[in-house]
């Protein structure tokens, strides 16, 4: 049973924490927090010790009533492994100043760079190439959705090359702050930073992307064109999205046709907090013509993200050697179909 | 153990399914659908017996691989009670057609008419007046809201009148037809229906209100001012809000000051389907100044009338006789705070 | 001076009133309209004769207040032709019930089938070919917005494949009735039908596009890859922006990063009713490499095709056998850069 | 001629500039701008000599091919009166650290405190006593709205009690970064600021006010509730609201019963930048029942003040000294209903 932190109690640390909460190789020990809010105090109420990362708080936990345990360089001490979930930047920083330090094996998340991290996990695509790592990033919620689908296709007819059009959610659903409410918001940088991304999981492969922001808060939307290598049908991609490990093809003729009616089917499975773990492919707009592939695929950008920290603490503490069953033993104690 | 149905299994209906198979003394014989979408995929998926209203859509159903246990007719005549959740004014035709002939009690929500159905609940405020009815409404969202918060401050104080304008969510989460994108659409008919409704709850309380819908999908929001007949002071309305059942007091301090940080926190309380089924009052909102009370809250209304529904069923079935004994078994069995 | 008339006072038609006002070789005589509210009130007030389409609510027209001036066949009869910007689908019919019975040429907008009404315009790509037509569809905004910029790309350096991924508004602005609120809708239909558009203007074009719906009201906005036959460069296809007719690059540079900012510099440049005429493509988003050319726009659905309609006008009433020199009067008439 | 300049060409300053330009008595020397972006370059565009307020930023100005005729100290010096149109704050402080130095009348906008400049401008109710004064406040959006309409019904009727509740748009419609995208957002400093805003402008009137963010960038939205002295009815309200300066009924039967259709309203009636100058008030939604008056209204938070700025020029330069006759000269001049 390995010891498991999660330093930043935020929108995937809390669902790490339950994720690793949910296997029988590991547990969580603690849980920090920055700023005494209503995420801290739930943390303890679904029964995380709580460490803060600002000791001058300490009074302010005390003020809101929320039970503290400790700093969070006292709950590094009794880890086997940290996850960073901290905002953007922040964990590379940690990397250098606190965990290299002390000698705490981390993983980090899509915020970081590649370059400062050293390498990207994505469980299907290079789960064997992180074993016993000391640090490991665990790539984005776009790119890994983009690495979940294009793998599959990989294997089965080769990429020539892909273009793929990210049209992202403007802000996670409890940010409040963030816009924009009515517009339309592109990334002129084009190609986006997405594609060299998925490069860093899956060598070699030639992927164009451009992003826009729009105003809705519960998914990404992916536009995915894929020039084939070898012929095959959309049978055969159909085929390979149903093997695929959390991929999830859906019909829009079951009612199942936006973002949002993909989350209340995630709601009606009974998914803690209503999650969407696996990347849903809309079966209707698979098709093959002309040796090229289209798709679309949406992201569950507070979720998709959280198995695959999961595989990547049993990579790094090697607790299993073969990615498939690592994978399968996280979905199964996951309920991802 | 009692004997109930869902007519109707979407928003409200899976809902109400949800609840009545968590408590002991009731359970769900099966659940109507009119159309093979997701939501009837998952409510075989979550164990439910499937009967469909529509018997010449049989093999819709059967196409979209979603097992069928028989016609609604066929789940009527081995009820107890059926809970009506068809969309508005549906209910008051099944009434008439289908209930009174087959001598089936009945539940209805708040789209149908209180005249229609003949009587109208809320469990904190009129449960024993319901006892054995064949025919009972439960209010809508924004009532039941109002009866919520409004009930304890009457009781301590005495109400000379109400003024509330009451914020309206456009569309549910999962209506990704309905608008507005982005406007303001005010229901120009002053007061709105809203105050009428309140007084089929509470005898001869003086309520006004107003009514607009504005484009987000999370919550309706409340704007409250009570003129009292009591003197009383902010503390003593507060200390009846945390009192009151299914009233939760808030704080905007937690970061808990908008409706999607509202729905994030029920998320975290691991609630079935993300749901709020308590009225949540912003703390900081709350101030008595001149004998007059302002406050603000919010109506979770896919869910805060969920709980009201199983009172109403052991009400009309006479399973226990005291209102606050049924409100707090159901809260128990929900894990309402 | 030719009489034109407008069948349709609506999104579309009040601007091409507007626009055809403008011009010195044509006029309106008469605008139809089929329900009393705003737009027939300011129809009046801007000086446009209003004739209605249903002559059984000429006493709502009275009680309202608004002044008609016959019925929508007396129109017909004082005219040269006819805009018809009624909704999608009943331009066709009323081209076959009224317009070809009574002799009478008509401009059809992009709701209608290209086969239904048998010819398709964009002034700057088939001018000509349009020249003393009785029928013709000045094709959709999005389809025009595709035009503007392919055709120059194409006459520079040949088009092997476009790819274009159309991000949609999901209502125009005083559409309040119309979703999503918080949602993304893809268009599942893969290609979408755009691509076959854009070939009823560009022969033998190799388009495919996929499209979606977003909960934004301002603009569609396009993500365009573009295969190359020759070898040309950024600078290249900036420079055939720069002179083609109603395409403007934009800078992000100058807070011209997004659909509002665009509507905002339209507003300051003193649009009627704030419109954009032109496609905005963001320079910064232009980019060649490795033979594909990457670029963004954004499209003005309400307006984009206003202009057309009057080059269209005069292509079919052969006033201008130039296609050049007519786009050049309507641009200087209606101040388009 | 008095010389007028524009500290702040944004959102407010340069409507204020245009307005200043329509008027016979006052004229525009020149406006100022701190950054080299899009409406920069439309106030050299659109005619108006550009000075900076950041002199260092020069070298930027040129890059951007955008003319600038000085620094904002140079123009200030040619200057009668300047309006101050800043972001919230600096107001107060371009008061004594430049104005009172050099002696220059200035006008302030709503986001400056009342104390901290002296005076606040509403013109119908107060234009006569800031004649000749050399600092003046012209109140807020929202402070505007409330004042236009309780004034006419205070002198009609006496007003006991204002009850208002205050539905304000999350953010304007060029401000991409702004949230709320799904949530409603209350304040809840209860009663809010706005009340005691009114009594500025209207002496010890009795408003109590409730406000809250809502996820749209049109207008603003106002639910009132006014307890009166005398007895007057729902007609005697419509007919002092007809007769009011600025104030414009609308009505919800002509498919004006949003304020997204209002704002298409006032793009149809040629609105300069699609501005609602006047306070839309739903006629349907004004009811007086036992004593009290309701109604609803929109506000235009662009525009609405902006002739009370022409005005409080007048009435600072003592150019008019009656405000009834300075109201009907800048209405004429900006074609205000």
């Amino acid at each position: 049973m390995k010891n498991i932190g999660i330093n930043g109690y935020g929108t995937i640390g809390k669902r790490v924490a339950d994720a690793v909460s949910a296997q029988d190789d590991m547990k969580i020990v603690g849980v920090t927090k920055r700023t005494p809010d209503f995420e801290a105090k739930s943390a303890v109420e679904n029964g995380y010790d709580l460490y803060i990362s600002a000791p001058e708080k300490e009074s302010q936990f005390e003020e809101a009533g929320i039970e503290i345990s400790g700093t969070a360089d006292e709950l590094f001490e009794k880890l086997d492994l940290v996850v960073d979930c901290t905002p953007g930047g922040i964990g590379a920083q940690n990397k250098t100043d606190i965990y290299e330090k002390i000698g705490l094996k981390a993983i980090f998340e899509g915020g970081e760079d590649h370059d400062a991290i050293g390498s990207s996990f994505n469980a299907e695509a290079n789960y064997e190439s992180n074993l016993g790592k000391d640090y490991v990033r665990v790539v984005s919620c776009n790119t890994t959705g983009l690495c979940r689908t294009l793998k599959p296709i990989n294997d089965i007819a080769g990429i020539k090359k892909v273009r793929a059009v990210m049209v992202r959610r403007g802000a996670d659903p409890n940010d409040v702050k963030k816009g924009p409410i009515n517009s339309i918001v592109p990334t002129t940088e084009v190609p986006s930073h997405h594609g060299p991304d998925v490069q860093t999981i899956i060598d070699d492969i030639n992927v164009m992307t451009m992003a826009l922001l729009v105003p809705t808060t519960l998914m990404h939307q992916h536009n995915i064109m894929v020039e084939l290598e070898d012929n095959i049908t959309t049978d055969d991609v159909l085929d390979a999205f149903e093997k695929a490990h959390r991929v999830l093809p859906v019909q829009k003729s079951l009612k199942l046709g936006s973002t949002a009616e993909l989350m209340e089917y995630a709601k009606d499975l009974g998914r803690s907090r209503g999650d969407m773990y696996e990347i849903p492919v809309w079966q209707e707009s698979v098709n093959v013509e002309n040796g090229e592939l289209y798709y679309m695929q949406a992201v569950h950008q507070e979720s998709d993200v959280v198995p695959e920290n999961v595989d990547a603490i049993r990579a790094m503490l090697e607790l299993e050697e073969d990615g498939e069953k690592s994978i399968l033993k996280t979905n199964k104690a996951m309920g991802i179909l």
